[in-house]
């Protein structure tokens, strides 16, 4: 499978739904496989908040979060890279290569944006990476496929630039985010607001790296509340006790306190706080209708073919959530277009990252 | 209603679980009604882990929490103080008045326990009320009644003491803690402790009292989270915007957001953060059949009658908790004592603290 990486720079002002324009802008991204000669076999991938534009690991991989649908995407899997050409870009706001709150104001200036980033939404996104695909010449594609904040990203597009996919596959998605996983973004970003370190968003990007901030560890080890379920914790880690840890000691751990701990610290050291919460503003903010005068006018915009998957014990967004949006375009007589599968699963939120042998071949079935 | 408070002291050794032994130690109370003469009238109500023993407001009323079974506790209500002498007790390592890790280590000292304060379990503030109630002379009550850890202790009660209580009402509790709720106690645990304020437990405690601290406000906004559900933040909050704040502000705030802040922030000047650790510990920590050599060995002691009540929408303690220890009761040839009741509820956790309509009658039917 040819891989190849690159980034693309954007001079002309990209003018965002805040009203706000973005000048310059760069977005990174990777492509698997081979671009045809009429450029018909295209298939993009979108990422999750704090995914990357390396879903597949290879010896170049860069980030701590490379591979994350290596089980999907390659050659012979489900998105079958020797038929197609898959694209994924960093979406913009993410630190991994795009533009984002740590990139310099203007070019060559070691001033940064920081809290100066205007505020981005996934119809930012989703408009910032039409611009690019159009400068690789594409400007129909086969599919869009995407989990979570990329399923976001896929409905979206269906909405905003109709013409612009043939299928959606929206994975671990809503329509609208709710107040349960605003509140989850919620105890994120007051952790990292708060955390002294963080210095009001002038906090050492270097010092960062190294140590982490404690802060961003905190609300990750929230966010994985959130992405697992009451039962597959149960499952993972039970009431097990840190071997070695004092069972009378205050600090001493159950196994799943050291699992919160680890990935916590982790992240925190791989991730950059004001991403996060740029990021998790865009997933808060995300709702199809808006910037249309009614639900009715947004989702009867849809010309693809659209399949929602949802997982039963997704507690971010819940299956029901997906129902919904499926629902709304039964409204306005788009039913015909949209198919919503709902997988049993009582893994959670992470299942779409997890649990590939229970909807693979979903995926492949469309593509 | 007569109402009287008070604290007792006790210099006897109280052994602890641990094997540590804390010396002396002191319990608050709260009594409402009259005792009457052969004292067969007394039921004992037990209190969560953020709670205190003023479960009824009173112009002397002291607690940020002081009135949280307002509608369940009083004349001619589900727990009647014509009839009954209720007997509250603020649990040991809290910090309304009994010793807590605030406390000092010595009468008089002004050195406090801080981190050398022993880790309790939900068995020693269980056996710490047996002896307080011996003081008053009582050696069996009507009831005990109590929502989450204070179903956890009612449960407690009747393994430990099986001829202390006629009948048993235990609430939205659990037979063993479940890795979700430690996870969001290990949230708050390590915003607690990563808090340069809280000076690895060394905090100046007037200064939190005042301006509080933020690792408690982080993690009180987490357990909100944990005591909601995501229907009941839907139907509360939907996705409205604070009036005031900036749509495209990255600090403008939901309505859910701005709901768990003000909590949040309000809980952490009004509680304490070494408190939360101890009493959080003595959560996770439960299970009733610790400390016996089996399952069978410690469910087969109950002698009480048992209702348990849980609510369908509970995440913390979810209704299938209580289902389990109703099964393990019968297991051992108890199921005549035990009553299990599912209250349809999509409100989680904090139910039995808010939908008392619900609920009422089955304790009024009880006593």
């Amino acid at each position: 499978m040819k891989i190849e990486t690159g980034t693309r720079k954007f001079t002309k002002p990209l003018y965002l739904e805040s009203g706000r324009i973005l000048e310059p802008y760069e977005i990174a991204y990777t492509t698997y496989g081979k671009l045809n000669s009429d450029k018909s076999n295209v298939i993009v991938v979108t990422h999750a908040l704090t995914g990357s534009h390396e879903p597949v690991k290879s010896e170049n991989s860069r980030f701590f979060n490379s591979g994350w649908w290596d089980a999907l995407i390659g050659d012979g899997k489900a998105i079958d890279t020797e038929k197609y050409f898959v694209i994924v870009t960093n979406v913009l706001g993410s630190i991994f290569g795009s533009t984002s709150p740590i990139s310099p104001i203007t070019r060559g200036s070691s001033t940064l944006y920081r809290y100066k980033f205007p505020v981005i939404t996934v119809r930012d996104i989703v408009r910032a990476q039409h611009i690019f695909f159009q400068t690789f010449g594409i400007r129909r594609v086969k599919a869009i496929v995407g989990g979570s904040m990329g399923g976001m990203q896929g409905l979206q597009f269906g909405i905003d630039f109709p013409n612009f996919a043939e299928k959606i596959i929206a994975i671990s998605a809503t329509g609208a985010t709710q107040p349960w996983t605003i509140a989850f973004n919620k105890v994120t970003a007051e952790a990292i607001k708060r955390d002294p370190d963080f210095k009001n968003g002038n906090y050492d990007i270097e010092e960062i790296k190294k140590s982490g901030l404690n802060g961003l560890a905190i609300g990750r080890m929230a966010g994985h509340i959130s992405y697992l379920s009451h039962s597959s914790m149960q499952k993972k880690f039970g009431r097990d006790y840190l071997r070695g840890d004092g069972k009378f000691d205050i600090n001493g751990r159950y196994q799943v306190e050291s699992y919160l701990q680890y990935n916590g610290d982790k992240f925190s050291k791989n991730f950059d706080p004001l991403s996060y919460l740029y990021l998790s503003k865009a997933v808060n903010m995300f709702n199809l209708s808006s910037g249309y005068d009614s639900m009715e006018e947004a989702y009867s915009r849809l010309k693809s073919e659209l399949l929602l998957l949802s997982f039963s014990g997704d507690m971010m967004f819940q299956s029901k959530e997906s129902e919904i949006v499926a629902e709304n375009f039964r409204k306005v007589r788009k039913g015909e277009l949209v198919k919503h599968i709902e997988i049993d699963s009582d893994y959670g939120h992470d299942a779409f990252l997890v649990e590939f042998d229970k909807f693979e071949h979903y995926i492949k079935n469309e593509l």
